[in-house]
């Protein structure tokens, strides 16, 4: 009998990982992370995500329980794990929490970003943070065809085809298409700073919350969204490909190295 | 005889190779370069870089020169260039020079910054591109300490044992220590953008200008303002280190990782 339940809120970059979940033969988030806590607890641990993320997609706010017999403060959790983790993976808290709660089913909702580097140049240190997309996208009809999605609606056109969820119906509660206008990093007083790796680009933000979401809903959806921006669709296509309930009507998947897990809210 | 002269603006993620210069068994910038350089023009390439970048040092504004018969138009040179390179090596444009400009020798001034990341927490995002300091860095008495190495000085005392240059005086024309300030992402107006990757990182970011700089000159003046902000070394000791022109009375070397060499400056 297991008389600790503990949460722990993590980042990582997926660019190494065939995602989330245990696969055999594959290189996954959670293995790595179930091997290290069972070095630290003598104990064969079995974690639950609260997403399973896919291969080369990146989180900044993965959480993930576990239950177990040891007990050392949260701080000396954090440190403990972080010392055998690889250092693509971090732990940011740990905390004690009620037996009931459950990463995944504990959760009341999820914040996913997704970025797109919009230039001719692809950029080496966004190469696996971001979609290079050549050709100038329109935002303005972008975000025109991102509000026909906002809300309730059957997604069957943006789901994978391997997705096992019961119901194509979901909750959009928040979709937003923003151009990052590169800010400016000029810092204490003392003159400029202009390290450009991120600044310098223009990027393309997407993001999404929602209770819970499809396989590749996300990535669908934004792969779509560019194939707007580009003029292969229309605003207003957005609605006619939801209402025909029907993956093949929906633009290309976007890629994976431009996903981010930013957060899970619970409670 | 070569007939044309050719200036590259390169940037490169310096991550998994040993730095520019090309050496034997171990994989440089320069070789992968000129082997592209090799099969496009199909002739054997020479080409000089303007600054010799350490194992797992960044460039965002790399310079090199060349020699070729081939002529094709500027815009023809980054595409065939870039089509054959690997993502983490990128050419930003291409230009027919006078026969006499070296990109090495008609430099006429270098700009490398450097980051410290200052967190208790390591970032998995910045880990190739920052210095982790856990340690919290007093950043007045850095900036107080920066201002005795400003000016023309016998910078022996930082400098690598194995540099080949004829003289240790150099001539720092800027060096500036800020703190990045997390920018606020918020983009197009429709609302917050929080892709965190960069913007919630405490960085620190040294700048440095010069005409030239002796080998580790910089990692090492970084490494020993690392010390005056966390209280080993007193502002005032950096004008006693300089005095003695010595390199064992500075401090440690800062990791490769952080570095990036910005510009060079011509004319």
């Amino acid at each position: 009998m297991m008389t600790n339940n503990i949460k722990l809120l993590i980042e990582y970059d997926g660019t190494k990982y065939h995602g989330w979940q245990r696969q055999a033969n594959l290189l996954t988030v959670q293995e790595v992370l179930e091997d290290v806590l069972g070095r630290i607890t003598k104990q064969t641990v079995k974690i639950t995500g609260a997403s399973r993320t896919d291969s080369g997609v990146h989180a900044l706010g993965q959480v993930v329980s576990f239950k177990t017999n040891l007990q050392i403060d949260e701080t000396s959790w954090v440190k403990a794990i972080n010392s055998l983790l690889p250092h693509d993976i971090r732990i940011k808290s740990a905390e004690y929490v009620h037996p009931e709660f459950n990463a995944r089913f504990s959760a009341k909702g999820k914040k996913y970003q997704y970025a797109i580097l919009n230039a001719e140049q692809m950029s080496p240190f966004l190469r696996n943070y971001s979609w290079h997309v050549k050709r100038p996208l329109d935002l303005s009809v972008m975000k025109e065809a991102a509000v026909y999605l906002l809300g309730t609606h059957d997604f069957s056109s943006f789901r994978s085809s391997e997705c096992s969820a019961k119901s194509p119906v979901r909750t959009l509660e928040k979709i937003e298409v923003a151009m990052l206008i590169p800010p400016p990093l000029t810092g204490g007083g003392q003159g400029e700073g202009e390290l450009r790796v991120f600044p310098d680009n223009p990027l393309i933000l997407f993001t999404f919350e929602a209770r819970s979401f499809l396989q590749h809903m996300v990535r669908n959806i934004v792969g779509t969204l560019e194939e707007v921006g580009r003029g292969r669709f229309k605003p207003t296509d957005i609605k006619s490909i939801l209402e025909k309930k029907d993956r093949r009507h929906a633009g290309q998947i976007a890629p994976s190295q431009g996903l981010f897990l930013v957060k899970i809210k619970y409670e």
